[in-house]
């Protein structure tokens, strides 16, 4: 599964490091695995459903923690959310994260004619999943776009549920589909892809996450490594859908074995 | 619809009063019809879903709103929850409203192997989701007892979601399916029905749900009216699924319907 690749591309929470209030710790070998890889001459994008803040508060946390990263590096929903948004004429509500509303910035939110949801985390209130499911409900036709689809993460201190969980409240009390922009949406994986100008083929995933991070990038045709990092669980070796090319046990071993096959 | 009938089923919020932070005001014409059921000589059983207050502290609240009512006559899921609970040896943890937890007073709540989850209100906050999925998550086999799956429901300061909202998070977020007690569930219309020695041919449900509410009763056999109050919306009209056998304008409309009957 490692030969004739051309590009790398890692998830970030659960891969690079263990998020958490207080900002994470770096998993064992990844700050290095990270230089080596660009030291080879591997392509290189992050690929990430953050949605806690925005991308250049995120990047100088990695920074912060010794990672080697660029906000152009960076694949992340937000940013996509805003070109759907701006193309469709659609003015958001906004159910994320306070730190990542400087994002939504550009766009018109007057007179709401569409629900975005993010990991919102602490604004996952009662009063707040009430408030974005009467702007919804009061909509003719309600438009639910979510920031991703993950079922939960895991931080320092625990597992935590993730937006699409909210998600699934929502698209259940309005009973409409939301549309997922994030992995494991395919054009997201596609947009990381064109980012690096490395065609699928020639181009490794490498997440935590058995769905969104393997299954997805399996469905654009890349090859998808499961680190047993992260939210990573024994019974995910038993998933009745997805099966990736390869375990490896952290991102530093998954460098060891594609840099010996370069 | 209206013939050869021995008992009604009726739903409480949405047909008797519409509920609120303030007690909730009576829907116009129902103590009214109640109190001309009970002088007719029909059976009646109240049949609700409501999980925020014991049936004890709910019956005072309607008869404090001028409703002839007494505990006998509720069939709610707490009860139906607890018997459950005692009959396979599950140990709860308990997501729901501060007034219900007496309720499950008897029940062995130590070591939890299983979550109940109700309309826990202003206690859906997002520590206790995090809290009720890590109970979940870390068994081995998720057991999730909802304790109904409606979707939303009106109070007088506008609409909320219902537990089934926060059942679909939970449900995604562990992939496991949650056990319904209460409506729609049919082991729970049954033993409404055997409270009221009615058999479900002989019986009509009156409600403003049109899935719990309609759909359940007529999965039973029974007959179902929607009445155009509560969270009755225009839309219902045009269900996919489930068709009343009637709407009635409101509760008192379909008393003197059936009542013309007898």
């Amino acid at each position: 599964w490692a030969r004739a690749v051309r590009g790398l591309l890692l998830d970030v929470s659960g891969v690079l490091y263990d998020s958490g209030g207080d900002g994470g710790v770096p998993i064992a070998g990844s700050v290095e695995a990270v230089r080596r890889i660009k030291a080879s001459g591997l392509k290189l994008q992050f690929c990430t459903n953050e949605t806690q803040a925005t991308r250049e508060k995120f990047v100088k946390k990695l920074q912060g923690l010794g990672f080697d990263i660029s906000v152009a590096e960076v694949t992340a929903p937000a940013p996509a959310a805003c070109r759907l948004l701006k193309e469709r004429g659609l003015r958001p509500h906004l159910l994320v994260h306070n730190d990542l509303v400087p994002e939504f910035a550009e766009i018109d939110k007057a007179n709401p004619n569409c629900v975005v949801i993010g990991d919102a985390a602490e604004n996952f209130t009662y009063a707040n999943l009430n408030e974005a499911f009467r702007v919804l409900i009061g909509m003719e036709k309600p438009v639910l776009i979510s920031l991703g689809k993950g079922r939960y993460y895991k931080e320092t201190d625990g597992l935590k549920l993730d937006v699409g969980a909210y998600m699934k409240a929502l698209e259940y009390a309005c009973d409409v589909e939301a549309e997922v922009v994030g992995k494991p949406a395919k054009m997201f994986f596609e947009s990381a892809l064109a980012e690096m100008g490395v065609p699928a083929e020639q181009a490794i995933m490498i997440g935590d996450d058995i769905v969104s991070d393997v299954g997805g990038a399996q469905q654009c045709g890349m090859r998808a490594l499961q680190v047993r990092t992260g939210k990573y669980r024994p019974c995910d070796e038993n998933h009745p859908q997805v099966k990736p090319d390869a375990y490896v046990n952290n991102l530093a071993e998954a460098v060891d074995i594609i840099l010996q096959q370069l």
